[in-house]
């Protein structure tokens, strides 16, 4: 079997993206170890895979793509009126209402407008794992910006302060709640805790592969550790961006689903769950009414992201249409450290899974933008 | 007649507005069309034209310029007491209070904050004419952002959501309020419903010239239909950049004066609008007092314009002195599509209209620049 | 003795910094006169002077790093519960509560979110040597933008607007507080309100050196005088930037210690300053305690600064972390027009004082970051 080879299907209409997904894939020699998977209207359009050892069956780490299965409990939190958007987090986390965090609110959480990002003195792996335990950590905390007044992506725990609110009003952790209304009602190959039976489908996530140059570049431009976006990500002398990109592969990581980025999956996984999101498949109605769906794909934090990148977000996820130009204001999904990438677009009816395995350099993975807009190309052509 | 022949007169002082204007006419080939007026201290000081057909009188699309017009309608309802900035929309025009826009405030609206600024599946050249029919479009729609977290030029549509809380308060629309209170009192050749008798002197808009290369610049970074600059600009198959400068063209936009963009109208009625604003004119005094001139000019939204262009707004208004660093603070005033624009700054006394017929490439009119300059110059020295 | 020979002392460990300063002086022919002063958990570690006449007992015009003064009386006065940070201005000061600024807080003061930075025609020396001319100027002033919309820096008044609230509240100005509570009892070299006896120790700050090239490009990019940045600098016919720099060498504004850039000191004060403001030193507490030292340190003010220059702020005092990434998220401080710079990082245990007496050219003064690099890291290898 020659790397580059790409397996799969794609349906009538869908073979641009084949055609594309294959120059990626022979671009990097085979390397990334990519999958790529598209509902359209609900309905699988797209199923391809590439690379050694990599099928459609494969699972790895989603980083940061988790957060959309997280959030997406959220949502159907809020639309069952469960949860309270507008509501300060402190009423249902005593605890967290110190050092000027009582106003904060889950919407607040959600758009990264809190200052509460992570651990000034960072978190162990095991720690970092575990929901509960970066809670309790951060609960005591003084925000690094005065709440409301900027936003910055908290990369490690914007799950873990959810996570705490929903488990104190509902009794169950996002993980348990998603479990049981999400993954095993559609069948998802999304895990928020990878039961021990799937462990041999895991590929771990590989580093990623730079020159010399591109790895001084890459240094040069790091976060120190005691910055704003050296604590977003956890660094450390303990833990380097490499780390960052192995975190799914420690076997507590996985098994515990950590809801920010613990997540594992595969590319069908991820446009399955959005697909379930916004659109009726195999007779089921969409989660979301469009109401919840607008509110949560209505942007709300743009403009400098104080831990870095010109993302955007809508509700938690990010606002899609943002990114990419083709893509409608009405998208919303997440990316992941890795290059894993999950959305949805509403107006067109798509829902997008993509994972690799090989990590994409320096936490950029554009190839995103070029499958995204074939997908839309062929999507807008069938309407 | 040469086609680069400057008609027109100057006061005394005001010879380097000629010379200035003078030279960009001959950079142009005499093609743009253009006229020039200016007031000083409620005094012309400066009416000047140049290019085929065009003369002091012609009238011709005003594009956004309008917005000048319907802004100081406005702000003389607020003045008298009869709008209240910070009330909300919703208490006059209850549909509106959807989809999380219940709070949303006459200030929001006036500082392009809403998150309402168009429609995703664009609206027909006779609906876009119509602010009734505009805001009975929009009234139910969910803003694109979070109103208040951002803010994005509404091009087409703010005249018609402020027209409407104008018309549940007072039975009238702002074109009539215009007539009545501004125009005709002042003789202005500036129409928000330009009557039939004048249609004679109306020439219309023409589209912009441009290289073949710079045509393919442009549309490569044309705003996608579905973005929200895209919805802004109500761009989609059937509406493009070349029916937004052609827009004034369409007899049924001129008949009812749009009052975000279907205003008609010469330099002179713009300079003059803006001379009655601020100035004592003919010994009538300036119709904005020093409190209300002062708060409409008063920055509001600057940073990132999410639909595009590093434009600052006062209250409605341009803050022109963010645009032009040789204006003051006190600056306030609109430009249009095609290239007009006009603005009042009280710190000099200046009050200045320009127009052109002959759009300009890319909705860039750089020529304003070097004319008020010249025009700044020539005042203060007489100070 | 050759111009660029450097004097002064070390301590263990930090012979690094020695050798950056020493090379610096050298690059700069000796000219600069500067100060280094460090200490390190409330002992002096670096101490070290070069440059013609400068002895480590030289004061001369700290300019903004003078506000590092102001603001720790403030944060002083919070902690005692005298200040509300967020209590209206106009609460105490009624004259203040004119032309929509009856909404605005001591924090809003403190992270240039009033508009009220400046008069618009501008002050004579003689005013703005004195802060209670200046509070009773811009009372009845419309703030240049709403606040609390935007952030820009009030560089000549910020200090009298807290200064204003803080005589009425305590019948003290901050000068008298300053000298009271901070200078005297840890005998600081470093005054609000320089008396005569100490004027001998005074040199004049120079002029900065610049190419003829430099000198045009400085003056292609100067602020108008009625532009913001051209209020907040008080630019003029009669005050130009040379004025900006010449300010504390008018004996009126050293005599009075004007709170906003009137302070005189050493390197020495402005490292004693901040290292009693957050260490122990000699057996006395930190001024600060923990909480208050956080929420000052606090970032408040991120973006776009409307006067200029991508400062971020934190309650008043300049976030340093944001402008070196070497430093902490708790680093708090803040620079001066010639080169001055005063800051401290509770997490090294570092306070920094810096003064040159020569102005650095077009108010940049980079070797700030190389020393204060340097610095941490030899506080870093000593931990």
């Amino acid at each position: 079997m020659r790397k580059t080879e790409v397996h799969g299907t794609v349906a009538d209409g869908f073979g641009e993206v084949r055609e594309e997904f294959t120059a990626f894939v022979a671009e990097e020699n085979g390397e990334p170890g990519a999958q790529l998977a598209v509902f359209h209207h609900g309905r699988q359009v797209v199923d391809l895979w590439a690379g050694a050892d990599v099928t459609g069956e494969t699972l790895t780490g989603l980083h940061s793509s988790t957060k959309g299965a997280t959030y997406l409990v959220v949502a159907l939190l809020v639309q069952d009126g469960v949860l309270d958007l507008d509501q300060a987090v402190a009423r249902h986390w005593p605890e967290f209402a110190v050092a000027g965090k009582a106003g904060i609110t889950l919407r607040d959480v959600l758009t990264h407008r809190t200052g509460v990002i992570g651990a000034e003195d960072g978190f162990t792996v095991e720690e970092l794992a575990d929901d509960r335990v970066i809670a309790a950590r951060v609960a005591g905390q003084r925000p690094l910006w005065r709440p409301g007044s900027a936003y910055g992506y908290g990369g490690f725990v914007t799950g873990a302060l959810l996570g705490e609110v929903v488990r104190r009003i509902t009794g169950s952790t996002i993980q348990e709640l998603f479990e049981a209304r999400i993954r095993e009602p559609y069948g998802l190959d999304l895990f928020l805790g990878l039961p021990a039976e799937h462990e041999p489908r895991y590929l771990p996530i590989q580093p990623w592969l730079a020159t010399p140059e591109q790895r001084a570049e890459f240094e040069a431009y790091s976060p120190a550790p005691h910055s704003i976006a050296g604590i977003s990500y956890n660094l450390g002398p303990a833990f380097t961006p490499a780390d960052v990109m192995a975190f799914p592969n420690a076997r507590v990581v996985r098994a515990k689903g950590q809801s920010s980025g613990g997540g594992v999956g595969s590319a069908r996984g991820l446009a399955a769950l959005y697909a379930a999101a916004v659109s009726e498949v195999d007779g089921r109605a969409p989660m979301l009414k469009p109401d919840t769906a607008g509110e949560f794909a209505m942007l709300h934090s743009v403009g400098t992201d104080l831990v870095g990148g010109p993302v955007s977000y809508a509700l938690g996820f990010q606002a899609k249409g943002q990114s990419y130009p083709f893509l409608s204001t009405h998208a919303f999904g997440h990316n992941g450290s890795a290059g894993s990438e999950g959305f949805a677009d509403p107006r067109t009816g798509i829902a997008y899974g993509y994972t690799r395995r090989r990590a994409a350099f320096a936490f950029n993975a554009p190839e995103n933008e070029r499958l995204a807009a074939a997908v839309t190309r062929a999507a807008t052509a069938l309407s």
